[in-house]
């Protein structure tokens, strides 16, 4: 299916070998190498050849797992390139077992808690290389040194191939770095961990009744014990110890803070090194990690991913767009204006307000309102919304769809000076599902999906795809879930009939890129 | 039961009645004279010598309506002062039947959408007095010139009683004239609200593929067609004009957006007025405004709001405190650390560091995590953390355990110059129910109760009590919503024995004020 249309796409591989930045973003560091050449997921084991020939925006060839290959929990995989929007797919993909070993702390490098509007991010992992070893599955268990974690990741690249190219190679080490900080206190079940490393529970004051520091720390605690928001608590009189109490923190926020802080190294290192490679626009990125029985689902973008249980469907992600973090983002625009350059408001209006419409009542919303209501335009409210448009035409500063993700440091507004970044979170937003709470069958699967596959089916549809086809299945054969997220694609994408890509019912088929993962949920208390 | 201890109480009700400050908060206005002086609500008809009585912590006798006596809907209320934790019961209730009348727009405060972090608000409504006329409900229907509504609301005041009383009094009128704004708009269902006012849809170029304003314009709008994301279309060709599409906003959003507005101008009503009397402390709004057959439930602070139908418990408020608004306090301190006076750190600790804890690793949490993760402790650190406490004893700035909410323009940390007002939020969040969607019973109901109810009794609790409280009366009895709420309250409240209230099993009652509304639902079709 790989050859089929070779000659269609002759002409441009040479642009897209060398980096050529195909979103138009202007020529920022094209000059420099990359960092990683383009590529599909490794697991594919595809040749420079099939890569090529998967660039093929008339056939759109859905790629698949080769009958020799196997993911972990025999995973399925697809995925199909764009209808023509980008020269590449600039969607990546990454399945691998990683162990984080045990190792001196120095070694990570620390996530860097935001101290100032201003603070820089310091070092950052060079490249990733050693810091989490990838292994062999069928060795799994051998490594009583680690921690051992499972991992599935969907990036969907904007403005260029490069930042996706570079998170689907070099994320996993980045959490494998993190919680090797807490490998002894994950592996330590018995007891909570510790608030301050190094310490025991006995030499800590605040269990004692000791004077716990300066008079003023006092002061500050006695008004714990007023009424609910009433000050000035008597303040010549120590509370009792017993009010200095500790948050007991589990081990399932030590993971998901583990996770948060890689996100925000990897982003800082796509930001470092984009100083000497050419690394082109920015990226969603969608993980699942399961480690020690739970699967953690990382989320930064508009991406999705559902798990389908006995026929129900769980969603195990929210989408972040401007739509949905409109608040945020008006708020942010509100407290630092000079974010807006002068050009925007922080204000939402239905449409752009026209010159002729100053001194008349227009429909606005501020970012503390969900409703509308009416104002007098005034000359400020020409400039032009932060927010604007909708579903999936609302874009942030009139140039980008989606709020969270990694790279993307250098957008800016057209023909401005105005950044994006600030206004974009690379921070996930993490749910846990404990797999060690049910019995999973063989059709209880976790799937994972770029906006492509969820812009043209619900999460129903997907569903019902998914279970009938996987109830057609042998349930022995490990090929199945590779076929189901075959049949998955091909359903989004649809068939080329006169006027374009056609699906169920007439309805107009994906012209995105579209990449897909189904996770078998039965694996997670047996290694296959 | 109102006169059983009147000399218990003997002594403090001079203080009270000339607007001695209960809370603590300081001293800011007590030489100004009250805005209105204390008071239960209205419709409980007390007299000052059954006020008086009202006001006993050791009997805290529970307050209902008199048989003469009868609201809207046939609503039950019920409340009860706090076992002493302030001298004045601090809670306030309001239920009204409101119409909001045309009126030339220019008699309304205009909604003031902020412009800048300095901006401060224009005029504000002087008293309210006149704008929502309120009605004898006897003759609801006869007004054609107006808007009617119906109106319940609770306020939870702290360090003092001044906000809540203002805000009992003057909430309603707020809203009414926000909705006078849109009178024409809400009652012409037939079509969607007009983006501008005044305007023919006709002359819309948007609609007419005319040239819409400047070249910069049409720039940005061509980003819209690019691929998600991708900026830099190319902009010298304008696009078609179907792409100038207009937001399409409900009339249900014109309502949420006036009561948005509504908390706004009643919170700067505060601010303004204070300058002139003496009004303490601050408190929670939930207010519940029926209009056009729909149920608008706003809730800014910690009380809450059930509807329990046909034994189904639906949430229709969430709560605003430091747990739950960490995110947003910590980014605002993040963003503006000079709110945070050099003495607080907007990070967040499980308890407060210790100097000798400095060059250690301990837990913390930055404004983009929910997990927890480990960092070197440094002399930053050692600031009192922005939220600290977990449950009821969480606090912003050691201060106070509610994030929105009137008032508290003046609260300071203890012994500081530092603000609280700056992390507090005036703005509510609206749930709508649409009533006539559904078939209500005589037992179906919506619950109100400020935190002293919730505290001690869940949902589940809450909605087994009403229900089976009303299964017992008979259903033709329009006081049997009274019973339920002073039933309700008692069950809250409990019993005094020797070691203080007890309530069912043993578990404490709540010693905060506790104030309750249960409305039944079925007359949302038909007026009684």
């Amino acid at each position: 299916m790989l050859t089929r249309v070779k000659s269609a796409v002759a002409g441009f591989m040479g642009g897209i070998m060398s980096g050529g930045n195909s979103g138009g973003v202007g020529n920022t560091g094209s000059e420099l190498p990359l960092k990683f050449p383009y590529m599909r997921p490794e697991f594919l084991g595809l040749s420079l050849d099939e890569i090529e020939c998967s660039a093929d925006h008339i056939a759109r060839p859905i790629l698949i797992l080769k009958e020799t290959r196997r993911l972990p929990w025999a995973t399925g995989y697809a995925e199909v390139i764009n209808a023509g929007k980008s020269a590449l797919n600039e969607d990546q993909a990454c399945c691998e077992v990683v162990v984080a070993r045990r190792r001196p702390m120095s070694y990570c490098p620390p996530s860097t808690p935001s101290k100032t509007p201003t603070a820089k991010r310091r070092n950052s992992l060079p490249n990733g290389e050693g810091l989490g070893l990838r292994v062999d599955h069928s060795k799994l268990g051998e490594d009583s040194e680690g921690l051992v974690f499972h991992y599935w990741a969907l990036f969907d690249g904007h403005a260029g191939s490069g930042a996706a190219i570079v998170a689907s190679r070099l994320l996993q080490h980045h959490i494998a770095c993190q919680l090797q900080a807490v490998i002894e206190i994950l592996r330590n079940v018995a007891s909570l961990p510790p608030t301050v490393l190094g310490e025991e529970p006995d030499n800590n004051p605040y269990f004692q009744g000791n004077t716990p520091g300066p008079h003023r720390a006092l002061t500050r605690a006695a008004s714990l014990r007023g009424a609910s928001g009433a000050p000035g608590s008597p303040s010549n009189t120590p509370p009792p110890p017993r009010f200095f109490t500790e948050k007991k923190i589990q081990h399932e926020s030590l993971v998901i803070g583990a996770i948060e802080n890689a996100f925000k190294e990897m982003d800082a290192q796509i930001e470092k090194e984009k100083q000497i490679y050419n690394i082109t626009g920015g990226c969603t990125a969608l993980t699942v990690v399961y480690l020690l029985g739970k699967l953690y689902v990382a989320n930064a973008g508009d991406s999705r991913a559902i798990i389908i249980r006995n026929n129900d469907i769980i969603p195990m992600s929210t989408e972040f767009t401007p739509e949905s973090e409109r608040q945020r983002l008006q708020f942010l625009g509100f407290m630092q204006p000079h974010l807006l350059g002068n050009e925007f408001t922080h204000l939402e209006f239905p449409r752009r307000v026209q010159r002729k419409e100053v001194g008349k009542r227009m429909l606005y919303r501020d970012f503390t309102m969900n409703g509308w209501a009416y104002k007098t335009v005034n000359d400020e409210d020409l400039k032009f919304p932060l927010i604007y448009g909708e579903g999936k035409k609302a874009r942030v500063l009139a140039t980008i769809g989606v709020t969270r993700g990694l790279g993307d440091h250098d957008l800016k507004v057209h023909d401005s000076n105005i950044y994006i970044k600030p206004f974009l979170s690379c921070c996930p937003e993490v749910k846990v599902y404990n797999l060690q709470q049910y019995e999973h069958g063989a059709d209880d699967v976790l799937v994972m999906g770029t906006d492509g596959l969820w812009d043209v089916l619900s999460n129903q549809e997907v569903a019902e795809a998914v279970t009938t086809f996987l109830a057609n299945c042998d349930p022995d054969d490990l090929h199945r879930y590779t076929m189901a997220a075959q049949d998955l694609v091909m359903r989004a994408r649809g068939v080329l009939r006169d006027r374009g890509w056609r699906i169920t019912n007439e309805r107009l088929g994906s012209g995105d890129d579209i990449s897909a993962f189904i996770i078998p949920l039965m694996y997670g208390n047996r290694q296959p």
